[in-house]
């Protein structure tokens, strides 16, 4: 069968069909945009069933719904269960974007859009290689399973729910997954470790209302001066994370990690450029890699207080907030952490603060074992389409879910990712290489068909 | 004749026309608010009609126009030039106000408006008694100008032009003002020292964009910690403003200027429990009418970047911004002061951040000397009024145009407010205690007729 001539011939309609998912803006962290995240779910069931799958349902949550769908006519064969998220983040900040992230656009031969890359695009190869085998085969080589979620962005605690109800509806012998990246053009890569994910919002309150800065300066705490020294004092000069017991369960990285984690050969200098940044900076005594991928953050994502309008306004703030995502590695328990900045916050609450902390998402790192049979044939799909065998990485993001499927279902977990590290995602300029859109779905349709 | 009776008799007539004007949202500082501002100048030439005064006009300038009238015949009296501003700060956060900031209320015999107390409220009193006298003794003891700004909550700097370009116009022998406070319920006190100002916005850039929190956290830049510990280097734990030569040009406290401070009486004790905060908090070694009547102040206005929404989003943000302003006291130069902050932001901006600074406004302390007669003649004003007399202090905050004022008219200041410390100028639900409305009115009577 020539799936190259095929996807060719369909090259257009499926540009159009994915555009169409992409214009809806499923921000699952905004609760203005509900509406939006069940069109796009809604979406998928069409897209399932032109697809040939079978057993279609979108299973409601507390939160945002769960498509689930399968195709099980291949007895004795593995089961694979495809997963996926229709969720995207934030657009902010708007200005920055030059399409807006909703009105997708081709631009040499780049997709953008809000979710090009993270995830509808890479999810979409899936459900349109699947679409590929059945029609022109008329049956699937391996027994499929998808299981696509609408809270990936936040958390995913609703399918960590479902996940522990419905442990026999997503049994698979494996887990494939298209949400992480190449190394580069050209340059395929298997992700087999993802960092953990924690996060926390810090609120910090000074006098009852805000003041006059000529009245009371001088005299009274401001709000934003103890934010500002709240915040700093959670990193040294050095980038080392401040928080009592922080790096306790992170393993020292040996000299054979560090030689593993080298052969990424990402050129720091280059990247400098690329990013427009006049130095890096991170942890003292690691390189990017390390820091990147085996080492844990704390960053802060959002912070804000007082007046952020034109102009001048000559007060003393009496609020100020901030928002924490931690990236965890080794045996780092996102709760354990959650508690140990917590403490750290209270206990450098600066002279006429009161502050606040709400904890809100949870996420285990997860690692595997390069050796493992499925592994290498994902390795093997990679180097015929791409020419090149893959390096095993390890990614810096989190893809909480992904330990989870790994510990519930005793499943290996396939990170096959097609996206470029330039894909701008989470960020303004969302996109996706429509040369990864091409080679991917060869690259799942070869896989499929070789495990 | 008796003023009482004529003001009280007229008491609904004046407020109704007091929230006509604070109805109007003249906010200098937000450009969409421009014909706003024009209105409340609109608003006053019908008013300085109605009150009798002549010459009326409005001047406009590169910002906000400036009202002029005047009431001449009293050859060999003293002129006295009467100075205010119907501009108003900013009301964010609107969610705090009990009431709607431009749909005035009467709460309690409090007027609530944003611009009630700060300063519609307080200089409606000078137009209000000067209709009285004309309207029942057809002629004023002193001859009277009028010169009302529009742009007293963003520094004035049209109205420093046109004082330059017009000092005939305006030449006086006394500038009379009411834009500041009793000490408290039935305690006048008349000002007789305001701190400078100057004002700067600092931003901050890393990346070129945006980027994500797993793949690059932990090698790259944060431009919210950058900001975070840039701002917390701008003071130190005792309070102390850490920027080189800062407090150059300050004079040193005396025994008997601290003496003449603590006569203010201030509990402290019982405004910290009015404010609500768990402790005041200022520079090591001073009280609290010192730190805000005698020492300078670097405040962060407004500090923010990053993702401000619902729930978490994983960035790492490449832009971050802060505003702030400084209060100077004795022979602190704004544009030094300015100067020398400018210099500590530039050799502390963190590894990787590019920094860059904006320098706002400026202007200059002031000071007066208490055995001047016309104070003298201000405090008798009060004391008959209010049956006690005034206590001479030193206020915090700012009207860079009465330094200006005093010096390019070579004329004496008298600054004669009538709100309360409790007011929330600047701040939500600001108000005008109607005591010192009607207080305020035969005050200014009393002291026109006895100048």
């Amino acid at each position: 069968m020539n799936y190259a001539a095929y996807f060719a011939g369909n090259r257009e309609k499926h540009l159009a069909e994915l555009k169409e998912w992409l214009a809806i803006p499923s921000i699952s962290a905004l609760s203005e945009h509900k509406e939006d995240v069940n069109r796009a779910a809604e979406w998928l069931v069409q897209t399932l069933e032109r697809a040939g799958l079978e057993n279609i349902k979108i299973h409601p949550t507390a939160g945002h719904p769960i498509v689930y769908a399968d195709y099980l006519h291949a007895p004795g064969k593995p089961t694979i269960l495809v997963y996926g998220h229709y969720d995207v983040q934030p657009v902010d900040p708007l200005h920055l974007w030059q399409s807006p992230p909703f009105e997708p656009e081709i631009r040499d031969n780049k997709l953008y859009a809000r979710g090009a890359t993270d995830d509808k695009g890479q999810l979409f190869l899936h459900l349109k290689a699947i679409e590929a085998i059945l029609s022109q085969e008329q049956s699937l080589p391996v027994n499929i399973k998808v299981c696509i979620e609408g809270e990936e962005e936040i958390s995913s605690a609703n399918l960590h729910h479902f996940l522990g109800a419905n442990r026999e509806l997503l049994a698979a012998d494996a887990v494939l997954i298209s949400d992480t990246e190449l190394l580069g053009p050209g340059r395929p890569s298997i992700c087999t470790g993802l960092r953990g994910l924690c996060s926390l919002d810090i609120s910090l309150r000074t006098a009852n209302t805000d003041l006059h800065s000529g009245t009371y300066g001088g005299g009274v705490p401001n709000a934003l001066h103890a934010m500002a020294e709240l915040l700093a004092s959670l990193h040294d000069k050095q980038g080392r994370v401040t928080v009592a017991g922080f790096y306790d369960d992170v393993p020292d990285l040996t000299a054979e990690m560090r030689a593993e984690l080298a052969r990424k050969g990402t050129d720091e200098e280059a990247l400098r450029q690329r990013l427009g940044l006049s130095a890096l900076f991170g942890e003292d005594g690691y390189t990017y890699v390390e820091q990147t991928g085996a080492r844990p953050t704390l960053e802060i994502n959002g912070m804000y207080g007082g007046f952020q309008g034109e102009g001048t306004k000559t007060v003393i703030p009496c609020e100020a907030h901030a928002k924490i995502t931690c990236r965890l590695v080794g045996k780092q328990d996102p709760q354990d952490i959650l508690d140990k900045i917590t403490r750290h916050i209270e206990n450098h609450a600066p002279v006429g603060a009161q502050v606040s902390v709400v904890q809100r998402e949870k996420g285990n790192p997860f690692t595997i074992d390069t050796s493992l049979p499925i592994l290498q044939k994902a390795a093997n799909a990679y180097e015929r389409i791409y020419g090149v065998r893959p390096v095993f990485t390890k990614d810096g993001g989190s893809i909480p879910i992904v330990e989870a499927l790994s510990r519930e279902l005793s499943a290996d977990v396939v990170l096959m990712g097609f996206g470029l590290p330039t894909e701008n995602l989470h960020a303004p300029n969302e996109h996706f290489h429509l040369e990864n859109f091409d080679k991917g779905l060869l690259t799942i349709v070869e896989f499929l068909q070789t495990i």
